[in-house]
């Protein structure tokens, strides 16, 4: 590669090998290590999917019945962290305790990776068990309730769910979170896995790695669309509405949330199951009214674009906040729930970037100000002018 | 750039342009924001190199006065942050401790930065006046000390100093600090510092932004090597031992850590420098021992390196590992203490990224496994076999 070459935000440029997630943009598919997301949304659960990820195949029953107790086993939170949960400002973002927690965590960890290929997953799970305790026990200090013990009986979803909310959720709404979780576990490269994997590639722990993620994925342009299509669903209000709510974003050349997707050209797929998750909860609960009111805009919107000749499907995130909404999620755990469910991926990234590992470390093309002489002190000019950002 | 442009570790890609730092390796020259390196350590200071930076112009009397103070005024921590490090594991490194403390104090910004290129930097200079006390803290802790204020009439230099001691540093050895940690204010891109940027281009927080930076720079690959030229003294222990030593690193091809640089292919000018005020430190405290042992070392490096044809020269951290050591700063402080002098240069590197901001999303070449079928759990065989890392 040429000195030279120069691309903004990395743009075409290959930053490493992969073998952990296709993407086939232009069909709507998406497997995770050749394994298609229906399948395995279908057929799977959150810690299977969690052991494909690390291992890279499908465990035996032996296997996941003991990776399974594992997971389940790590998912008790430390007092010191539940004390960082308590006393963690009322204006704070979730993500910054999730990125504070996880490096935090990282000290109780005693087996090193130092100059390793070799990972020990065993302890590296223990991250992916803890981040949805972390969350649910956030969410109940701030209800004024107390820490509440997992439920070993209980899937990363449904345990979720039961802490929360303190009582058991049904089977259903159960197995409808941990298929979210299934949909969320790796998507290939994006800012917040590149980040993991840029952490990773200086040999830091994965603990540290993927505190580092979480700070990618609470950015603005990364996380959080799905809070933003509720938002909206807020602003709509009702079925009647969509029509005048969308001509005044048209009109507005604003952007409609959780439409479109940078890699599918077809429908996300994730979305599709994501629809479907969102029909047999509405199903369930008896109460159809989100998700007509999302069908309603996504027509509307579908056919508008398709009339400019330019379609446009809803993505994952057009559906999602929905469920969780309905699963009794609050908004502002919508993104942390994201990063607990991309953690897997996360991880598995960074195991194979140890594996055969170069230190990522690009160039600047230097844009500054050339070699200038020191002005001391006395001398130098007043410059309250200058504007002070 | 074409689409399949692959470079390993990003290595001549350059990936931004940038105003901040100027290395001209060739001549061992390095300017921040256009002034030499040298010049700044005989005459600028830690608070003024920081305003620098930021604010891309040397500060008049007036505002290198208010800045100074601001900095002063948020090297306090607040109990949440003491009770983390008090309980935080007695096996863990400090660096994870920053890290996560660093993800934490995020939360007690009102200031968000969403969307948007300008960025308050009263706000953000808090996290950079609360490095040193963190690790102080931590180091007093550890020891049995409890909490001590800081003064606000010391440098960061000897303040940090004043709270590892609890006594006041004398002129000298504060001054020193002080430009230690200007040497190390900033140096272009490196892991870290491009961490900093892809999480600051999710428009994420200036918090998370340097947390993440952080777990970079507690890689292996990255920080430590000044820690480790202390442990190679160590196993040197004195003059007479310092060729046979080195006779049996060179026979087993083993690296001698602070020699050579990857950008400057004359000396490190910091190295120079750092030389310079090991020397004072060693006539001020009238100990020549360090300082004459590294310089033995250096010669007979030198000597064998000249005689192969391949010139080395030491680097910044050959010298200042001797020089925290001097100062009774442990070793395990050595890193942090880069990262807290480091954090000027990444907030200066966010602030840029997001004046001309482009998320960074490269791509990954997919190498895994083509599309194949789930397989149900009852026909998957046993993979005992199968290593489990």
């Amino acid at each position: 590669v040429a000195e030279t070459t120069f691309a903004k935000g990395l743009e075409g440029v290959i930053a490493a090998e992969s073998g952990i997630c296709q993407i086939d943009g232009a069909n709507g598919r998406l497997y995770y290590r050749g394994y298609p997301i229906e399948d395995l949304a279908q057929h799977s659960t959150f810690d299977e999917t969690t052991y494909l990820l690390l291992y890279e195949e499908l465990p035996s029953r032996e296997e996941l019945e003991d990776f399974r107790q594992r997971m389940r086993e790590g998912r008790e939170l430390r007092l010191p962290v539940q004390d960082m949960i308590r006393h963690f400002p009322e204006a704070g973002s979730p993500m910054e305790l999730l990125q504070s927690v996880i490096a935090y965590l990282s000290s109780t960890v005693q087996h090193r990776i130092r100059h390793s290929a070799t990972c020990n997953c065993r302890r590296t799970l223990h991250q992916i068990a803890q981040m949805p305790t972390v969350l649910a026990t956030y969410q109940r200090f701030k209800e004024g309730g107390g820490y509440l013990e997992s439920r070993s009986d209980l899937s990363e979803g449904a345990n979720f769910l039961y802490l929360l909310r303190g009582e058991e959720p049904s089977a259903e709404e159960g197995r409808i979170l941990d298929t979210c979780l299934v949909l969320h576990a790796e998507h290939g490269f994006n800012a917040s896995t590149f980040t993991a994997r840029v952490v990773a590639s200086t040999f830091s722990t994965c603990y540290c790695s993927v505190s580092a993620a979480i700070g990618a994925l609470a950015g603005f342009l990364h996380g959080g669309a799905n809070e933003r299509v509720m938002d909206a669903m807020d602003e709509i209000g009702s079925k009647d509405n969509v029509d005048p709510w969308l001509d005044r974003k048209l009109a507005a050349h604003e952007k409609v949330m959780g439409m479109g997707h940078r890699v599918y050209k077809a429908k996300d797929p994730r979305a599709v199951i994501m629809e479907q998750l969102l029909l047999e909860l509405s199903e369930h609960r008896g109460d159809r009214r989100l998700y007509e009111l999302l069908k309603r805009v996504e027509e509307s919107f579908g056919a508008h674009m398709a009339k400019e000749g330019k379609p446009i499907y809803p993505n994952v995130d057009f559906f999602s906040g929905a469920v969780y909404t309905m699963l009794g999620i609050p908004r502002y755990l919508f993104t942390p729930l994201f990063a607990a469910a991309r953690s897997p991926g996360w991880l598995a990234h960074i195991l194979e970037q140890r594996k055969d590992n170069r230190l990522y470390r690009p160039k600047a093309l230097f844009v500054g100000p050339q070699p200038r002489a020191y002005v001391p002190l006395e001398e130098r000019a007043g410059m309250a002018s200058r504007a002070l950002v």
